[in-house]
């Protein structure tokens, strides 16, 4: 259960709901997931997450696959399940095959693990990774 | 500082040594930078730690950049120095553009901000994120 | 599913029934929340506990709810479901309006973002913000 | 060292510089933190960060002394040594107290030692709790 | 739910359920716990991670029972909520008592508040500790 | 650099130095770290804090370097620098070996790893682990 309750259509006040058809219209689909539905409780936070998130993941440098990729990881690592569902199935969308799922998890678990090993150490960085 | 002193090639043990020897040739480089200098006083664990990633960060579905951006993305988020330094400069040697980098950031800041709301909220997942 | 089972009234020793009476009164409520029948499994560990809490919340130069907002803040973090439900609705229960709670999150996602930033850019500390 | 180097004002384009001055008419200072001096590095990504900052940290339900202390309190638990000194700096300058600035350690010290209890214990949320 | 399905040992390839079966002789158990069945999407992640993990926690300088007790330390920390309840259980299989379970809990609390304490405040590393 | 001064024995208040005084005796050196030179910015903090880590590391069921690579586990997870190196010094101190040392981190490096693939896959606990 979420701390809110989330706010469905009939609900919603004008601005959410211009939110909500954003989504929908972006995204090509009439579902609106559970995120926004909490966010909602406070439209300026909806509005605001919502602008920067559709900026931020928009196909640039880097194609929007490889960004859902990104997102699994640091959501991995901050434990977020609820972000590590809908991120994994976004990416699945965007054609991450079954192959590269296994190469990004294989790579999560890499550097978690030498991150560890280079905290527990205390690994002081080489000059030649400096600016 | 370390937590050990940096195993140099002269202290170094023949094991030691055909792990230092690998690094360089797979890499091209004569540098063999401190987290195996660090690594190295465990032999077994040095070797275990090369061989997992020499085949993890391989081309394989994933070209070794991306790989490089997730470790980058992993490694921020653990607060790990070392390895944000270590694969930053990695990835800016496999092809990282500025305008790339910019957008790994931007992804790795959009991410930790909707994890930290969707915990903070408690956010139920979505059915239709199940498999 | 806790890793033990919640220890009931009827299964209280004298120490951990202590312990319980003590949060009833200081929370001016009948209900001893599940941490604690956890803990209970350590009566030593439990005491403890329960003292510490009880001095660091109480009324000081921050008042409780501001209190119960840092734990919140702190428990998103740290990713701990548990405490972010019994938190928040401490929060709620000492005066946490939904606008201060908008507000909260948005600090709480601000900050998890530009932390993320900072580390990822590894910013070294100006001078001016040194004692 | 930061991954990028630090803009100067004279290295800014203007678009960097209008941030940058906007920066100091709302703090009331000419000094700029290397924070933004490293961000600047990505125009848009700065321009979208202080934007946000701005709003976010603005006097609101919770007065900015409080959303310092929010601050520091994530800081500290995302681990990000530049976050923490600056925004303690800033908790200061806003008129954090030794005495508040003590209670606030104190929340975050107890904080993070019951959620690592409730985590190690995998307690179950009580209804109590939920909306 | 699992972002993949659980493989049965109906569904194995031979590779998998070499490992499958491995695991069965090394803990003297038919049951294969469900982590591997959802890693065995990944028939060489499987493998490596397999081959890695009987190895480390193979008896040592250090006793298995020792080494369990420190994967629920970290994984607590992590926030890994299957990693708690499993090497939870896997330590109490291999001897921890009630009273070894509190010190450990106990411990983990005291390092998570003392952590949070050094890092609010930046503490400065002694030069005794250097090496 | 600290957030705070650290307190010297001249600075100090009669309550402070009694603390002082008992970490001396208890450790049986003169030396007094920074951790609690820092912290002494708040008596009372650092009286609870004393009084509580002495209680919790003191022999138990567990022994006292048992204890402290618990401590080193935590902390490296946590990121924290100052509490890794003050308690790597303090393990060894207590009779970690070189070769103990080396399993502990393949430990801390094998959870963090298996903690993260475990979370991206978000694996279902197995109802054998329930209580």
């Amino acid at each position: 259960m979420a701390t809110v309750s989330l706010i469905t259509d009939d609900d919603a006040s004008a601005d959410v709901l211009d939110v909500f058809n954003e989504i929908r219209a972006v995204r090509g689909t009439n579902y609106v997931n559970n995120f926004w539905r909490a966010l909602a409780h406070d439209p300026a936070l909806l509005r605001a997450t919502w602008d920067r998130l559709k900026t931020v993941m928009a196909p640039g440098a880097l194609n929007p696959m490889v960004k859902e990729m990104l997102y699994v990881a640091v959501s991995t690592v901050n434990g977020c399940e609820y972000c590590v569902h809908s991120h994994t199935a976004a990416a699945k969308a965007k054609g991450m095959t079954d192959e590269m799922y296994g190469e990004l998890l294989a790579v999560i678990g890499m550097a978690s693990q030498t991150n560890a090993l280079a905290t527990g150490l205390q690994v002081p960085v080489d000059e030649i990774f400096e600016v």
